[in-house]
């Protein structure tokens, strides 16, 4: 199976980009995981981008705050899909990083989720990478399924908190 | 090969999208387009997709505007990447439609590209399908050097410009 | 009499949202609580928005943060009015599903109140089911002057209070 | 019947707001139309919000631009629903209407709809005045067939329009 | 000399406007506090509107959160200076209110400060007193260059704190 | 009678504010207009706005766009009431003159109207001399009547217009 | 003396940045102007920012729209002073490039102008290159006084425009 | 060598700007800092940027928040490149100072860098002093060779975080 890459652009980016890890890991998706800089270290970004196809990878996943080009970055230097997680920092809310990240021009798309939305773009990489693995499909339409449980049972949970009021 | 699905909320959206289908036609990629309503045709919308799967389609490219809910409610009944393109409306410059469609919450991805950016949506579906399509993989990279060709034409075009300041 | 149904996409919107159950219940009318997500649990939020009329039910509170789809996906299955509450997520302070909400396409409204302002939509639903309800007309009447009242007690604290200057 | 009052602010939100106008008369609900400006005419808004009851009405919509307090000035004074149309005005691209008549303190709903939603304040009124009025109520579920029709029809249409690419 | 009406829609804004008062009381300008709601006691924000020039009012603040009314309101019924103070609350981060204040149709302008802008609101309202009040324009004189001493001062203590570094 | 400085930072905002022109002349208010840029002639603005007191202002109109900087500069250096038009440019729809202007820090406040409010901001002066001129304070008080006079025009011409629909 | 590189990412930001050439023509500053797309081009981008100080560039301008890259990719790689011009495109109103720019992380600046300031980025390369250039230095103070006179003319010129009202 | 001057419009900027501080001390650049408000001591504000270039600064960064006139201010009185660094206070999230010192009208830019970036701004201030000081220029090609290095590192201790999971 093809690998997914999860790039960030700073250690700071972790604590919310563990969340990616996790649900790859629980769809047992092979990933690596990277501390790249378009700005600080852009040698190390076009070289990772340029052989990424090589290197096995099928799916990045580039994650980073305020102007937030890594995602456009690598986009640049590969033909494969790159997903951007927008990273909130302590001013504009998030938006700085939504903005730079999704807003690419015609030719390099940068497939974009939800500001913080870690899970997502593994559960993204997921949905690309089982177009070619029935295997994975499977477990997407469990996850699915899992999620719907679960609400149910919330609701559930909410009829007697609600005999509270 | 797979297919694509072009889905529009509304056939005022046709004059952005088409370049998504001049670009996906020009990868050679089949694809079907559909006018659908999350709102005004919402079984038809579900209808669509939850047999997308089985209708050979691996990607579906969703476009709407305003509280663009479009993306969102494909991908709640399907597993396959569903790729959003916010369109801009009369109001609010694009902002609305952006946000509704990326800021999906967790377990249910769209993948966002730019307010009104079509050619984009049909590029990244082109770089999900070329991951087990090696053909069109070099189409993309085919692509990217058009680009890079055309800017540097661009490049030269704009010496000759510049010596009438 | 009619019954208001209070559907979160979240039980983590619970908080915000049992300020609407408190405003229902001191207006005596009969509601019921639900969470039910537009993108985990679709089947469930159609199978609710197409059966709430038979139910009982007059009025629909659909409460949701981030791209909230919620109060739209009802609206599209049912002819009920549906009463929006966007509930501020941790980015964008809840511009994202105020927008998501309020600019709802031709054809499908949903009455959207402020953002997290779930008394207003217990109140909006009250006035709504006080068209037909000569006795819970009112108990809104005596609610307004009671809020009357109590900023006129306010206004007399506040002379106290000025005096401290 | 019930009666809906659509107030405007300004008699230069007509070419917007006729188009509510239009769709009442589709539903055959009676409505009066008045120009009062909250700021201009506060004693005839009062006056107008104070006897609304007696006089009939059921519903009463408010359209106004700008910081577009006319929603909120006649639901200071009435407990009837109030629905807001924010109009867009020449700049702030609605964003000022908009945050003036969803934000209502708590205890004063505005029902508020999207910027310019004309129609969809008509629509939302109707499906509160439905609630008892069965005849009515048939229309709105005919008028959500007929929608979906017309999107059924330009879904059909769109194949043709297709093959030109 | 004339009073200032410091007029605030609830006692929550009590911490913010206390400063005003502040100010107003160094100035050694009269003024009296109010909690009035245009939503929740218009009849009393009328009255108060209709009779503060006979009652020897010269300037009004309003001040006011949310779809902030109130300056608007009293502005509607009194041909005095309304100044409006746009308070933060807890969501959208002050955008709301000060855009209901400031967008104010032609007619009936509100002279607004900065969001949360208690101090300035009663430095403006001195501003105005003072054109007819030489002793009061002494002591903007005075407190303006106070200002410019007391940065003057924070200069030199910075120059201190710099030999840290 | 104290006079009215209209200072645009500009000529290119004559179109705007003339609208304030017109309206201090049918107060009768004296004024005078002056163009003076904050940034390309400060040491114009400085004296301008040092010796206004002793010309005989009363009240500073300041108009500016994009980072609109002039009714600060000016409030720097005088203690009469300086009233700010942020003027709408080309980009931004006036969000940026608008923050400029009215986010004034503590000390120096500027009186806020609408974006291209240029009524507003003479009513606004028209208000404040008139605290101490009761002649213009009757002419407020018509102009009121005379705006709610129109607007009841408006709602007459409204009903014949409204048979059409 | 070192020349000032101008480059766009797309020649369709020339109409906007002719305006900067003619400035840096005006005070006889040589430069050079380049079409590279951070993204389309991104190792010509790269190429160009590694050799840019050899090449004899002392300043580089860089214009960009939406996601605008181009000023931090070029940033990245130089240790030139680079200056950024956001280019407002279709949607949003320029707020992308304008955040997509100035937002830049800690340690690769990115010194911003106004969106669409092709100008003041010529101007900024001035002060910058004047440093070092005492005859530019010259120009740059005339250049100010120019603009103070342009001021003081059109000062003139609206007395008897005003004169007309 | 030629000084660089950081002015803050208040002494409550200095946490953030005592990042500048230590960036510039780490490059060995001599700096003095002041307090100095456009607002509260024009004055001296322009006695500052009148003189500076005779006192030997190089480059004056301006730190401000709300309604950022700082760098805008000292800009018009000197030909010096003046950096604004936007800073982030109570309300607005950093919108107001951004918009403010950004925006700059055509002649007189400021060189702004992000909300807070005080580190960019000495970095910056670096580049600019760089071009006519080799010594400094080897500093910041190390400063960057330093900022790639600890990003490496950073990878690698990721390596290890990242087995964790």
């Amino acid at each position: 199976m093809k690998k997914v890459a999860v790039v960030m652009g700073s250690d700071s980016d972790f604590p919310v980009m563990k969340h990616a890890l996790e649900q790859l890991k629980a769809f047992g998706i092979p990933y690596e995981v990277r501390v790249i800089s378009a700005h600080r270290t852009p040698e190390e970004a076009r070289r990772f981008a340029l052989s990424a196809w090589e290197e096995g990878f099928g799916v990045i996943i580039a994650a980073a705050g305020k102007a937030a080009h890594l995602g456009g970055f690598l986009a640049a230097y590969t033909a494969l899909p790159v997903i951007g997680v927008p990273i909130r920092s302590s001013t504009l809310d998030g938006l700085d990083s939504l903005l730079s990240m999704v807003q690419m021009p015609k030719g390099i798309p940068v497939a974009t989720v939800a500001v913080d939305g870690a899970d997502n773009s593994a559960i993204l990489a997921a949905q690309i990478l089982a177009l070619s693995d029935p295997v994975l499909r499977e477990k997407l339409l469990e996850f699915k399924a899992g999620m719907a449980a679960e609400v149910a049972r919330k609701d559930q949970n909410m009829q007697s908190e609600v005999q509270k009021i």
